[in-house]
C-alpha cells in the first residue's frame, strides 16, 4: 500500500477537502492531489470523479476555483484534482514555458528522454491514483468518472477512451481535441513523444474516438468568446469524428463565456450531475 | 462623474463578472474593485451587495473563492468586491507585516501620518464607490446591503452601524467584533488612530452596537475549528454586546469549519438569501 500525506484539511459543505503529497512510482518522485470527501462517504464507499486540470494549473486550481463541492456533497461524488505534471524535476526546458514541461504534462507517459523518467502522467492518473484511493478513502472503484478543462479535457477525454474499463462517465470543459492538429498538441507531442505520429494518435481524442467510441454519453461545453477556440480547440473536429463513430456527443457552445474558471463555475453543475447519472 | 477602467471581463452564471480600476480621490490613488452584474441588471437597477475581504486579500479573493455569483445571479444581487487597501503607497512599514498596512486597511480613515494620507478606505467604500456604481452600473443606490470575511467582517459590521442610512442588510463571516480588545485590532488601531481610545471605540462593533442597534437581523456565521478564535474573533463578546442592546442577531457556530474560503462558501447562500430578503 503506497502511503500518503495530508498536507491540509477543511471543512466544506458537510464533507472534507483534502490536499495530500505522495511518493509517486509512476512519476518518480513527489506528487500533490486533493480530493473531497462528500458527507455521504461516512457512511459507506462513494463514486470518484476525477478532474484534470489545465496548462499552468496544479491540484489547486479547479478546488478553489471551480465551486464543484457544493453539488458533489448534494450527489455524494468524491473529487479528486490531480497535479497537471511532476514538479521540481531539474529538466532543462522543464519551466520557463507554459506551454510544455512542469504544468503542462499533456496526461501521456512521455517515451522521450529525459522526460519519461518523470512525465507519465497516465499511469498517475489512471492506475497509482485509483489505487491510492481505494486504499486511503471510502471511494468505490467500480464507479469513476473523468472530466477535465483544457489540457485537462483533452486528458478525460483520450484517457477515457484509451481506458473505458477504468471510467463509466466522461466531460469536458473546453478540451483539446486534436492534439496532432493545433500548436498546443504538436509542440508537447513532439518533445514528450517524438516526431512518432502513430504515437501521437494514441493521444489524439478525435482518432481514438473514430477507433472505438465511448461507451456512454460524452457532454462538452465550451465558450465562444474562449481566445484559444479556432487556434487551439476546434471543437467542431470533436463534433464530426462523434457523428462518424455513432458516439453521443452534446456539444453546447456558449456566447459570452471565456477560456477560464469562471465559465467552469458557470456550467459545472451540469457536468456533476451528467456523471452522477453515469455513476449510479 | 469619476471615471473607471475596465481591466477584464468574463461571462459567469448569466451575468459579467468584471475587474475594474479608477482614480480614487478617497484613498490618494488607484483602487481596484470588482463587480458582478446579474443578469436581471440588464432590465434595470438592481440592489447591490458589498463584500468586504480580509486580511492579505484583495478584490479578486471573494470573487474567485466564495462562489457567491451563482446565487447572486439567482437573486438577482449585483456584487461589489473592494480591495482591502491602497497599494503601492511606498509608506515605510506599509508592506512586510500581513496584520498592517497594504491588504490590512481595516476599513477605516486613519488619521495619523503617513497613513491617513492614503489609508481612507471608510470613506472609499461608504461613498466613493456607491457614487461610482451609481455612475457607471445599473445599480439601485436606495438599496444597499455589506458582508464581509474577518477583517472585511469588523469592516461590514462597524460600516453598517456606523452608516446605518446606507446599509439594509448585514452579515459577517468570522468576523473581528471587538478590535479594541484583540491583537489584530489593538496593533492597526494604534498605528491608524493613534493612542486615543476613544477614537478606538468608534470601529468597534461591540461598542457601536451596544449605542445604537443596525436596523435589521444580522446573521453571522463562525467555524468551531477557527484558529483565530480565541485569541482574535471572540464572537461571544458580540453576542453579549447584542444582547445588551436588543439588537436581533443569529450567531451559527459550525463544528469542523476553519477560517479559510472553504467555510465561506460552504454558507455564502444562506447569506445572500439574508441579503435579498432585507434588499427585495
Amino acid at each position: 500500500m503506497m502511503s500518503i500525506e495530508l498536507t491540509s484539511e477543511h471543512g466544506c459543505f458537510g464533507g472534507v477537502q483534502g490536499f495530500y503529497r505522495m511518493a509517486s512510482a509512476a512519476c518518480g518522485g513527489p506528487m500533490r492531489f486533493a480530493v473531497f470527501q462528500p458527507p455521504q462517504a461516512r457512511g459507506g464507499r462513494v463514486p470518484v470523479l476525477y478532474f484534470l486540470a489545465g496548462l499552468t494549473c496544479s491540484e489547486e486550481t479547479a478546488t478553489i476555483k471551480a465551486g464543484a463541492q457544493r453539488v458533489a456533497a448534494e450527489l455524494g461524488l468524491m473529487l479528486v484534482m490531480p497535479d497537471t505534471s511532476p514538479r521540481d524535476t531539474g529538466f532543462e526546458g522543464a519551466t520557463g514555458d507554459w506551454e510544455f514541461g512542469e504544468a503542462a504534462g499533456f496526461y501521456l507517459d512521455a517515451t522521450q528522454a529525459p522526460w519519461s523518467a518523470r512525465f507519465r502522467m497516465e499511469r498517475h492518473v489512471v492506475h497509482e491514483l485509483p489505487a491510492v484511493l481505494t486504499d486511503h478513502f471510502p471511494a468505490d472503484p467500480s464507479r469513476c468518472g473523468i472530466f477535465g478543462h483544457s489540457m485537462g479535457g483533452h486528458g478525460a477525454l483520450t484517457l477515457a477512451l484509451r481506458h473505458p474499463d477504468r471510467y463509466r462517465s466522461l466531460s469536458a470543459f473546453a478540451p483539446i481535441v486534436a492534439p496532432s492538429q493545433v500548436p498546443w498538441g504538436q509542440k508537447a507531442f513532439a518533445r514528450y513523444l517524438g516526431d512518432h505520429h502513430r504515437a501521437w494518435a494514441e493521444h489524439d481524442a478525435c482518432e481514438l474516438v473514430r477507433r472505438r467510441p465511448f461507451g456512454g454519453p460524452i457532454l462538452v461545453d465550451q465558450g465562444l468568446d474562449d481566445k484559444f477556440l479556432a487556434t487551439q480547440l476546434q471543437p467542431e473536429r470533436f463534433e464530426a469524428a462523434c457523428a462518424e463513430a455513432g458516439q453521443a456527443l452534446t456539444l453546447r457552445r456558449h456566447a459570452g463565456y471565456d477560456h477560464g474558471y469562471y465559465f467552469v463555475a458557470s456550467f459545472i453543475e451540469d457536468h456533476l450531475r451528467h456523471h452522477a447519472a453515469q455513476l449510479a
